[in-house]
C-alpha cells in the first residue's frame, strides 16, 4: 500500500442525470485498482482543490456498501459543481502552483475532472502545466453534458438519459394534447444551447399511432418565420393536434436568437437562452387562428433520475472506471471517449483522445442528418439516437419517492 | 344474455394519469358482471353520445388480452375528452331527448361519466332528467382530477400520481439547485387552480437531507408580497439554495391573481391561470440581489404515466369496478367515493354519495392544515398526502419508451 498514490475526482458544469454514475465509476475503479488508494472528492469542482475542501469517498463506500449503487442513480453533482475558469498560467500561475502543491500534499497520482466543454478547458490547462513543471500527476477528463456537443466521443454521458426523458415527455404530451376534438398547436422548447441533439431526440417519441412531434426545428438550420407558419398551417390540415419540438437555441438567418425575452452572458461567454417556445407560440397565435401553447421542458430534462437510460448509466459508469485504468497506465492530458462500433447490435468501445483535440470545440448536428426543409430530422439521426435511450434503471423507492444519495 | 343490457362509459374534463385506470375498471366490471353485456366507449365525452361516436371496448378487450392492463397505465383520456356543458333541460330538452333515445337504441342500462366537477354537473342533470322521464338508465359519476378539489370523496383519482410526480420533481430540483456554492432562489409553479392540494404535495419531497421546498404558498391564504420577500430573505440566511412551491392560483387580499400574464375565461367560467411563478421570480429579482429562476411544472404533472402512484392506479381501477357494481344494484344519480378508514395501515372504503351533494362544489385545503404564517403546511396535511403517493407501477417499455394504449 505504501507505494500507492491517491486520486482526486471533481465535477463541473451543469447537471446531468449520469454525472454521478461516472463519479461512481471512478470510485469503483480506484477501489478495484492496485495503483491507487484513497479517492478524494473535491467539493465544487476545481474550487474544492483551491479551497482544500475534500470528501474521502473511499471511506464513504467502505462505511456503506450501497453507496456506489445509489450514487450511480443520483441526479446532478454529488460533489457539487462550479463554473470556474482557470486563469492562463502564462499570465499568472498562482492557482496552478497551489493546485499542484495540494496534489503533493495529498500524494495525488491522478486528477479526474467530469464535465463538459468548459471543464475540458481546465483539463487541458492543468495537463499543460503539469508537463511544464515536470509533474507526473495524470490529468484525465471524463465527458458529460446533456447537450451532446463534445467532439471526438460518439456521444456524451448524460445525453441518453436526457433524450429518454424528452422522448417520454413528448409521447406523454402527445397523449395529453390528443383528447380534444379541436385544432391545437403545442410547442415543446428543449435545451441544448447551440446544438440540436436533444431536440432531435423528441423524434424518438414517434410510434405506430402517433406522429408527434410533427415538426422539429434545430439551431443548425436558420429559422424562418414564414416557412414555419407555412409548416404549421400544412400540418394543421392533416392533423388535429400538432406537436412541435424546438431548440432553445434557434436563430434567424442573421444569427439572432428567436426569443421572447432578455438575454445575458454567463462567465464562459455563453448567451443564456430562454423563450424560443414562447416566441413560436406567439407567432402561431398572431398568425393562425388556433389554440396554441408552449411548454418549456424544464430542468427535469437534466435531472429526472427517475427516468434514466440504462445504456447511458452503464456507459457513464464504465467511462469512470476506464479513466482510472488509463491513469494507471500512465496516460494523461486526455479525455475518455466512446466509439460506436455498430448499431445492430449496438456496441461501443471505451478509449481516449488527446484533450487538445476536444477542449473548446463544439459538435453540431450534421446538416445532412436534417431534412432539406429544415423542419424534421432524417432516419440516419434517428438510428444514431435510438440505441442511447434503451433500457431502464430500476431506481429504489422509499416512502413513494426515489432514494438518492444525500446532498452534501 | 338476452336479459342483459349494455353500458356507455365516457371521459371528460382535463387529463390525469389515472383516468384510464377508471375506464379499465369499468370495462373489467362489465366483463365480470352478469347484468351487463357490451361496454361502449363514447368518444369525446357526452359529445360522443350526441354524435353517435362509439367504440366497442368489450370487443377490444376480447381481441387483445393485454388491453385492460395497458389501458390502466396509459395517460390522458383513451376515449378523448370534451368541455361541454349540457343546456338546462327546463329551457331546452332536445339534447337530453337525443341522449336517452341513444340509450334506448343501444339497450343501455347504465351510463358512467369519469370526470371532475364539470362532468359531475352532467351526471346531475342526466340523472334528474332520467327521473323526470321515468327512465331506469343508471347515471353514475366516477371522480377524477389532479386538483383533488371534489367534495365528499377523501381524495380524487389522478391526484396521487400527480402528487408523486410533483414530489419527485421537487426532490430532483433540490438536487439540481444544490450544486453551486452561491445563493439562489428556485420557484416551482404548480397546478391546482383555486385549491392548494397539488402544491402542498411538494412538501413530500422533504427528507433527512433536504428541506426543499423551504416555502409553500397555497391559494387558500391570501398572498402578501412584503411577507413573501421577508420569508425569502430569512430562508436565504439559513440556506444557500431556497426552493419555493407556489400554486398557480395564489391571489392577493383583494382576490386578484398574482400573475405576470393575461387571463381568459374558459367555457365553464374558470379563469385560465399562468404566471404566478414568473411573477414571484420577478419579485425576488427586483427586491433581493440573488440568482432567481422559476420553473413551471408543466402538463407532465397530469400525464407523466412513467411515474404513477400504485395506490392511485389501484384505487382508480377499483372505483370503476365499484361504479358497475352500484349500477347493477340499482343505484343512480350518484358518484363513487373513497372514504379513508385510517392511515396506519392506510385503508379506504369504496362507497357512493348522491351527486346533488357533489356537483359544482369545490373542496379547498382547510386553513387549519396550513401554518399560521401561510408559508408552509402542517404535519396533518403531510399525513393526509403521504399514503396517496405510495407504491410504483411497473410500466412496460418498448424501444426505450413506455408502452401505452394507442391514441384513437
Amino acid at each position: 500500500m505504501s507505494n500507492t498514490k491517491n486520486v482526486i475526482v471533481a465535477q463541473s458544469g451543469g447537471p446531468t442525470s449520469a454525472i454521478n454514475a461516472s463519479l461512481a465509476g471512478v470510485l469503483q475503479g480506484v477501489i478495484d485498482s492496485s495503483e491507487y488508494s484513497v479517492c478524494y472528492g473535491a467539493v465544487n469542482g476545481i474550487m474544492g482543490v483551491l479551497g482544500e475542501n475534500y470528501l474521502d469517498l473511499t471511506k464513504k463506500a467502505g462505511e456503506n456498501e450501497e453507496f456506489i449503487d445509489v450514487l450511480k442513480k443520483t441526479p446532478a453533482m454529488y460533489l457539487g459543481s462550479c463554473r470556474f475558469k482557470l486563469s492562463d498560467y502564462k499570465d499568472d500561475d498562482s492557482q496552478y502552483a497551489f493546485i499542484f502543491s495540494q496534489f503533493e500534499k495529498l500524494n495525488i497520482g491522478a486528477f479526474f475532472y467530469i464535465g463538459g466543454n468548459d471543464s475540458m478547458d481546465t483539463v487541458l490547462k492543468l495537463s499543460e502545466y503539469a508537463k511544464r513543471i515536470g509533474s507526473d500527476v495524470r490529468i484525465i477528463g471524463i465527458p458529460k453534458t446533456i447537450d451532446n456537443d463534445l467532439c471526438v466521443t460518439d456521444h456524451t454521458p448524460g445525453f441518453g438519459s436526457a433524450a429518454k426523458y424528452i422522448a417520454t415527455s413528448v409521447l406523454e404530451i402527445a397523449h395529453d394534447t390528443a383528447i380534444y376534438p379541436i385544432k391545437s398547436v403545442t410547442i415543446a422548447e428543449i435545451m441544448g444551447r447551440d446544438a440540436g441533439w436533444l431536440t432531435a431526440s423528441a423524434a424518438l417519441a414517434r410510434n405506430e399511432y402517433s406522429k408527434a412531434p410533427h415538426l422539429i426545428y434545430l439551431p443548425e438550420v436558420s429559422f424562418d418565420k414564414e416557412a414555419f407558419l407555412d409548416d404549421v398551417r400544412r400540418e394543421l390540415e392533416a392533423n388535429d393536434n400538432v406537436v412541435i419540438a424546438v431548440s432553445e437555441g434557434i436563430r434567424d438567418k442573421d444569427g439572432n436568437y428567436i426569443t421572447a425575452s432578455e438575454s445575458a452572458i454567463d462567465s464562459f461567454g455563453h448567451q443564456q437562452l430562454s423563450g424560443a417556445g414562447k416566441a413560436l407560440e406567439f407567432l402561431v397565435k398572431e398568425n393562425i387562428e388556433v389554440k396554441a401553447r408552449s411548454i418549456e421542458v424544464n430542468i427535469l430534462q437534466r435531472c429526472a433520475a427517475h427516468c434514466l437510460s440504462a445504456t447511458d448509466i452503464d456507459e457513464s459508469f464504465k467511462l469512470g472506471q476506464k479513466a482510472v485504468e488509463l491513469a494507471g497506465n500512465g496516460e494523461t492530458g486526455c479525455m475518455v471517449v466512446l466509439t460506436r462500433l455498430g448499431n445492430s447490435p449496438y456496441t461501443v468501445e471505451y478509449g481516449f483522445e488527446s484533450i487538445k483535440n476536444i477542449a473548446n470545440e463544439v459538435k453540431s448536428v450534421p446538416r445532412e442528418w436534417i431534412n432539406e426543409a429544415g423542419n424534421d430530422i432524417k432516419e440516419e439521426l434517428v438510428e444514431y439516437l435510438k440505441p442511447l435511450i434503451q433500457g431502464e434503471v430500476s431506481v429504489e423507492y422509499k416512502d413513494g419517492l426515489p432514494r438518492y444519495a444525500d446532498i452534501i
